[in-house]
């Protein structure tokens, strides 16, 4: 794509082309080599949304909360965007297609914009597009941002350290609270929530829940625990406030200044790395770059290791530079 | 650690010193800086074992699997490496601990090498160091490595492109063939098995695999579906001969020879990118090489975005190499 036409996709996404938008979240989708051009062109226009993750084990219920909480905020006249995030097999998110039915419930509302992202074969890629989806849904200016999870894995926990709060949602079923040690969501978790508060064991895992925290050096944020049975919209109004309550908290806490500090230093690494490995594969892919072609062949034909390549061309600077150089 | 150390190290691995194994393994775990050395040492020594990808949903029976054709192996005195990669959460992989308690069985047999890896908060990190375990297997010595999953996520399918044969167990309540399909399951598979080929539904999913396995290209391969009931150890003679009859065909096929050339371009394109990366984020740590101090404090407090500091530093030739050129 010529650098016009992506230049008036992003201006007509700027003015809420939701057609436009939709284009842009494709070249996320398949990291398109233009895409830090576009994301630079993007940034100026974010910082607005709020990030929400909503993460649990599967079957927690958390697009029912997802749902809820838009529609409290389309009640409130917020606009949203919602990005479900799909990095695992169908024999452990079987929900997803329902869900996904389900939430057509807001697919005419032209406040609301759904995406859903489960890209396989892609190289550590899910958190990136993640995070690029929700810079341009920022800039195309929804108030909130849900980014929804189907299970709890590594992926999973990466795509939520994108999130400004993260909301995560379990069910009595779900397991003792060493259970939500053990899968990390302790570190990670803004608010819980118990959902399906009516079954047994609801009391039980909220209070576990709630001395479990007070172990915890909290750093100024009370974690609050709530009870909620999404599917009868019971208790959803008490995660909005919670939510709320720790974006306000967010913008006084001195420490959250460094941590967005070190997320954006973070991002910068990984803007590089990704652009510096797209360079490397594609002279590999040009049969290395004129100079590179003998070493590269001997790597094919397995007469040189592939570290022992790597070491060669990391000591020689003029083939790193042909590798890795501004393209001609 | 230094050159000396790590090549004594490599040594007593090479002399079968299981202790040195040991060690270097956790270096992989860790992705120790010494890594591309320490792997470009190890790689000539490698070559000689067979990969065995063990891969399916949670509660096939994998491990069981993994462990009964270990067994088979003992007994016609081959050596085996088992590496247990686990990225998924307690809630979705709740049988591991008792089948690492299990496989305690061959704990204490020489002729065994089990590790578990379940690294957290890696970047991609994780099939990377599964795949240095492999190669430092191989070199140690044994003769087949069990490369054994908890699930069939993103990451797990990754690490299964690691094998030379992929085995994926099933049971009948795994649900149809389409599931297989969604999975990517089908592209992956050199021998499908069908274990707790008791339960209700087993021949079902057996004869459903056959037809959809009809309908696809078969590449000279034929893809066999084997009924087991590995904990009664029954089928598993089958699953080792298919695995051996795949080898012998993966020796002969012509197209064999193109996928091994371009795992190893890939291969190299890996141990690039992690070293490049590894470079960019200590310098960048290093608060930004001289030079690049101005732009990355301008990111850090928010002024330029990542991508377009990312850009310039692309751009510009000095700076880049400031940023990922050989160590002084």
């Amino acid at each position: 794509m010529t650098e016009d036409r992506t230049e008036a996709l992003v201006e007509r996404m700027l003015a809420r082309d939701r057609t436009a938008l939709a284009r842009l979240m494709t070249l996320v989708e398949n990291r398109a080599p233009e895409l830090p051009a576009i994301m630079s062109r993007v940034y100026g226009h974010t910082g607005r949304a709020h990030v929400v993750g909503i993460t649990g084990p599967p079957g927690a219920g958390k697009s029912t909360i997802a749902d809820g909480l838009t529609a409290c905020l389309r009640a409130a006249e917020r606009r949203v965007g919602i990005v479900a995030v799909d990095p695992s097999s169908p024999f452990s998110g079987g929900a997803v297609l329902g869900d996904r039915i389900r939430m057509q419930a807001h697919f005419l509302d032209p406040g609301v914009f759904i995406r859903s992202l489960s890209t396989r074969g892609s190289h550590g890629g899910l958190a990136r597009a993640t995070r690029d989806m929700i810079r341009l849904l920022d800039a195309f200016g929804v108030d909130a941002v849900l980014v929804e999870t189907v299970g709890v894995g590594q992926t999973e926990l990466d795509v939520m350290r994108l999130a400004d709060t993260v909301v995560v949602v379990l069910v009595p079923e779900a397991g003792d609270a060493v259970q939500v040690m053990k899968a990390g969501l302790l570190e990670i978790a803004d608010v819980f929530v118990v959902n399906k508060a009516d079954r047994e064991g609801a009391e039980r895992m909220h209070s576990e829940l709630v001395q479990m925290l007070h172990l915890r050096p909290s750093g100024g944020w009370t974690i609050p625990v709530l009870l909620t049975q999404a599917s009868a919209s019971t208790g959803l109004d008490a995660v909005r406030d919670a939510i709320e309550t720790h974006r306000a908290f967010l913008a006084s806490d001195p420490e959250h200044a460094g941590r967005e500090r070190a997320r954006r230093e973070g991002e910068l690494l990984d803007v590089l790395d990704e652009e510096l490995r797209r360079r490397v594969a594609q002279r590999l892919a040009a049969h290395g770059s004129d100079g590179l072609a003998p070493l590269l062949d001997a790597v094919r034909a397995g007469t040189v290791d592939p570290y022992t390549a790597a070491l060669r061309i990391l000591e020689d600077a003029p083939t790193l530079e042909r590798l890795i150089g501004r393209e001609e």
